[in-house]
């Protein structure tokens, strides 16, 4: 993430005026170069364009606000590294082929279709690299992963109004070699790494010339971190494992095992009663729980601190977020966590117009309110909110750069928890419905909730097309099993 | 493909006996080495063990045939660095997200399920890099791509018969930058190559800072054969731009063009009135036919013969096949154009137990018949012809290595062309039912055509599950048009 580096260096100089030359195309001259002023870009509007809202990012709070902006208001740009939304829920089904990837991820221009065809509404795949407020101006970079014959370059994009719901990084505890050896999942590239890895070590276990040892190391797949993501993903994993790699891998089906690694207990925001039931199912499903921490990640090997080697052919790291290197460097006023501070409207209070939401936000201390937690639910619902925020600013007039600061802004953003749930394979799942740990509920387990959690996310897949395709996707893997091509 | 340079030294100094030393793992010092004999491995058969037929490659003529091999008689064991067959005639459709990749392929286990679960067959992810005709052995080294902590290792099978049909490789004609920038269409990571370069091209094309021209130059699709493969392609991308591109990239729509390149006629192999129509319907869908040579590929550019300079954003290279490294290097017999010639019965004379089918193969002069075109419809019927000759020799005991050289094979190959069909995009298609270029018969063009191709190939495609798969994708695709996220 060398683009970070020299971003306060950029935040620094942001008052010198850009001079525009649009459409040229600029070389950087090499890759690791400080990030230098744009050139081109969209500049700020004017009457009777219509005001400009750039959101950074495509995450479930970017997207469920892009989704609820009134276009007749506004112009849209969007700026993200991927033109897609990933349903992350399901992103854990897709590593053992139970769901295809293209069923989890929903464009962009599908959930805002403005920024398809309006002359003034864009999706740039691209990251932001600075911010500079005075000037109402986002600075960014294309991204050209996989094309060698073009370099990035660098452009800017001027804001009336803008969100920052860029999201967070996934936390490794500064452990060495989790980057370079561990997978997240966190994104569809993610899943299908995960995929190939499992595939391939399932076919070279079987290839003459493996020692029992080695191929008892190959098969032995991690997981670390007894999230919600953690838990589903060996509960897929088993699943694969007892339907699939049983039927399908027979001559090394007797190698192939799950380790679920955690520091403290599973699924701790869970009710006890369905803890100890994901403990039993987990179990049961022939995954292993381990009570460890992590201390050293080596190429074939994990060392725990009490110095047990925990030799890994596949290794999963899921042991929640925390906030990524743009949010640490940017200049705002930040919240407890490192997240950028908000205040009870979504505001990036002291600099206009500059509103965060999603898990690269929190509350500031000064409202006295408590962190939210790094969940779908809760940036959806902040996506939503602010959404509705900004059509009733821009409806008043508000809507263009420095306007709407004294308009009545009306009721807070207040976040009330919907309840939780979690799969745990075998056709089980938890499903909490209590608003709060210490809050009296429903909570129930088993295959009811199971296929509570099914028909829940169902509904919640953001288009029709990809809601068929799920359920299309479910019946096949129930009827044909799952698909092992590694493509 | 470096595994293949040290091949003739390999073959050579085959006479060395190895000294089996199984299920040690190997690791070579660098991968340049020499290949040096393997010391693990499938040792000879001995009754009442079953004789072993170990096919090399996983295309159609290898999967039909391991699909009729009958598996009371023999152990199958497979060679192939993809454990997937590739439903080629669709592949096309892929790249623009017509069908999903995973409708294409499909997995060697169940086309030949034995090698999940009988404790004799198995799928090896490898390639062949040596056969040593003399101890019926081939010498092969693991696929690792992608597993770093892991290098290549070598193992050798013994077999009783052996099967090539390892196919062909695409010709560059020597053509300089053709591997380097172009993009072949054979296997699916180039579809999905394809995919990913056009979708960023799209959105690399509307991002601030990129001059007209430079915009139309990424937004150049260029085409370089034009066969059917070429025309498919060709065709998919017109009605990717008409209806997708149309919708979805609105802002830089009118950038987005096609060209096909071809040196002489397009689809040369049909009915000079279905080239007419097939000509005038991809004029008419904006594809632009150039009659022209090309002499160099650079990064941003091709030149052709007369001088011409093409700007490309992408250039999809579908020239023909020709012989592989390893066909090449292979020390047996040759037909003309270099492929490993076979006699009547589609074995390899003068070696006994050799057998080579598909594109890798081509009747000897001896035999004073033409060599078959590389086309699906060939591979799959001497994949089908061969399996049924396998088993009779099974049958009468002739399944151990050297057996069977005595014995009446019965009627020998005859291949029986069933005709050719092409898409050319807008629900239209061309079905020549000709036997071959001079024959009289059926030849159609247009919508019925067009109906007659999507269910022929409906009914081609292998699995029930991917034959449900391509249908939905097809209806989904007709319904919501086809899917632009970029995983």
């Amino acid at each position: 993430m060398y683009r970070f580096k020299n971003l306060t260096r950029f935040t620094h100089r942001t008052a010198t005026k850009f001079t525009p030359t649009p459409f040229s195309l600029r070389h950087l001259a090499t890759a690791g170069d400080a990030v230098a002023p744009p050139t081109a870009g969209l500049g700020p509007t004017k009457k009777p364009d219509k005001p400009r809202v750039v959101v950074l990012g495509s995450g479930w709070a970017g997207c469920r606000l892009m989704k609820g902006i009134d276009t007749s208001i506004y112009d849209v740009v969007c700026v993200s590294p991927r033109n897609h939304m990933v349903f992350t829920p399901l992103l854990a089904s897709t590593c053992v082929g139970t769901l295809e990837f293209r069923s989890v991820a929903e464009p962009i221009g599908r959930i805002q279709p403005a920024i398809s065809h309006e002359p003034g509404s864009f999706f740039f795949l691209a990251n932001c690299v600075g911010l500079d407020s005075k000037n109402h101006e986002v600075h960014c970079q294309t991204i050209t992963d996989g094309l060698q014959t073009l370099d990035p370059w660098d452009f800017k994009i001027s804001y009336d109004k803008l969100v920052i719901a860029s999201g967070a990084e996934a936390s490794t505890f500064g452990i060495k070699g989790v980057k370079e050896h561990a997978i997240f999942l966190r994104e569809v590239h993610h899943a299908q790494e995960i995929r190939r890895k499992l595939l391939l070590n399932l076919m070279l276990s079987d290839v003459p010339g493996v020692s029992e040892e080695e191929k008892r190391r190959l098969l032995h797949c991690v997981v670390v971190g007894g999230g919600p993501t953690g838990v589903e993903f060996s509960g897929e994993l088993s699943d694969f494992i007892m339907r699939d790699v049983h039927q399908r891998y027979t001559h090394v089906q007797d190698y192939i095992h799950v380790t679920l690694i955690e520091a403290n207990d599973i699924l701790s925001s869970f009710d006890d009663r369905l803890r100890v039931y994901a403990t039993t199912q987990l179990t049961k499903s022939g995954v292993r729980l381990v009570r460890g921490t992590v201390k050293d990640v080596q190429p074939k090997k994990i060392v725990l601190s009490d110095g047990t080697d925990v030799p890994y052919g596949l290794l999963v790291w899921s042991t929640g977020v925390g906030p990524s290197a743009f949010v640490r460097n940017i200049d705002l006023p930040k919240a407890p966590g490192g997240r950028i501070g908000v205040d009870d409207w979504l505001r990036v209070p002291s600099t206009p117009d500059i509103f965060a939401i999603g898990d690269c936000s929190g509350y500031l201390e000064s409202t006295g309110k408590p962190t939210l937690p790094a969940l779908a639910q809760v940036a959806e619902r902040e996506g939503k909110y602010l959404a509705q925020l900004l059509n009733k600013i821009g409806k008043e007039g508000g809507g263009y750069a420095n306007g709407g600061g004294d308009m009545e802004l009306g009721a807070p953003f207040v976040y009330k928890h919907l309840g939780s749930m979690a799969t745990v394979g075998s056709y089980k799942a938890l499903v909490d419905l209590r608003q709060s740990k210490e809050a009296k509920g429903l909570s129930i387990a088993g295959f009811t909730s199971w296929f509570i959690w099914r028909s829940a996310y169902l509904t919640r897949v953001v288009s029709w097309r990809n809601r068929f395709y799920v359920a299309i996707n479910w019946l096949t893997t129930f009827v044909f099993g799952r698909d092992i091509s590694r493509i």
